[in-house]
C-alpha cells in the first residue's frame, strides 16, 4: 500500500532527498549509450571544451534525479506518472564524484477534471550539490492518486 | 572538423533523423538504474497501471531522443551544449518493440551577446513511433559555435 497520496503533498510542502554519488565510470557509460559527445565521453577532449572537464549529460543528470525522487519517495507514493515539465535548466556541470541532493517544492496542486480519483502536484525539482549549489532545477506536473479512491469508481471519493 | 555549424540552423529548417528501436530488456535495464517504478520495469503490474501496459520512463525517451540526434547531427557539428529545456511533454507511452524518430524544427536563432563566437538556436523535437503518431516533444537552447570562429578571440569573426 502507498503511503503517500495527492493530499501529502500540498502548496508549500518541502523536502530534501539523496544523496547519490556520480562517478566518471558511471558518467561515461551514460554517455556512451545516450549521448557519446567528447565533453561527456573523454576527460581530455573535455578538457578543451566549454564545461573545461568531463561533466555528465544533462539527460544524464535527469536520470540520477529521477532515482534520487524515487527512492526518496515516488516509489513508496500513489503516483500516477507525469505529463512533462514545463522547464529544465542545467545550470552547471555535474561532475565525478558530485554528491547530489533533490530539494523538492510543491508549487500548486489541483484535483483532475476528468479523472476524479487523480490529481496534479506541479512541483520544482532543485539538484544540488555538496557544496549546496544547484546544478539543475526542473518543473514538473507529477499525477497522484487521491487518498480513499483506490478500487473504486472514478468520482466516487 | 564539425560539419556543422550556427549558421546551418536557421529558423524554419527542418530536419527527420532515426529510427532506434527500443526492447522490452532495454526499458526494464533503463527503468532498474534510474526509475524503478512498476510501470516501466514489470509486464503484469504495468498492465495494472494507468498505462496499460509496459512503457519506457519518460527520462528513457529523453535519452533515446538525444542518441538519436547525436548520431543524427550533433556529432558532426559545432555542438556546444545546451542551457535547458523549456519544455517538456510525455504524450503517449513508448512501448517495447517501438520504431522512435526525431523531427527537428528550429524556431529561432540569435548570437550571444556576451560570447559572439557561440549562437543559440532554440528547436523543438518531436519523437514519433512507427504509426507517426508524437510520442514526446521537447524544445530545448542549443548552443553551437559560428563558423570559421573557431580557434580566434572571441568577436574575430
Amino acid at each position: 500500500m502507498p503511503k503517500y497520496y495527492w493530499e501529502d503533498f500540498a502548496p508549500g510542502h518541502v523536502a530534501e532527498y539523496g544523496a547519490y554519488e556520480v562517478s566518471a565510470e558511471e558518467i561515461k557509460a551514460f554517455a556512451a549509450e545516450f549521448d557519446p559527445q567528447p565533453m561527456h565521453l573523454d576527460e581530455e577532449a573535455a578538457r578543451a571544451s566549454i564545461v573545461g572537464g568531463l561533466c555528465a549529460s544533462g539527460w544524464h543528470s535527469c536520470a540520477i534525479m529521477m532515482r534520487i525522487l524515487a527512492d526518496g519517495f515516488v516509489l513508496d507514493s500513489a503516483s500516477m506518472g507525469a505529463t512533462g515539465c514545463p522547464e529544465i535548466k542545467w545550470i552547471a556541470p555535474v561532475r565525478p564524484g558530485d554528491r547530489l541532493r533533490v530539494r523538492v517544492k510543491v508549487l500548486d496542486t489541483r484535483v483532475s477534471r476528468s479523472r476524479p480519483e487523480m490529481g496534479f502536484v506541479n512541483a520544482r525539482f532543485d539538484m544540488l550539490n555538496a557544496a549546496d549549489l544547484p546544478v539543475m532545477s526542473v518543473t514538473t506536473n507529477m499525477m497522484l492518486e487521491r487518498r480513499g479512491t483506490s478500487g473504486e469508481p472514478a468520482g466516487a471519493a
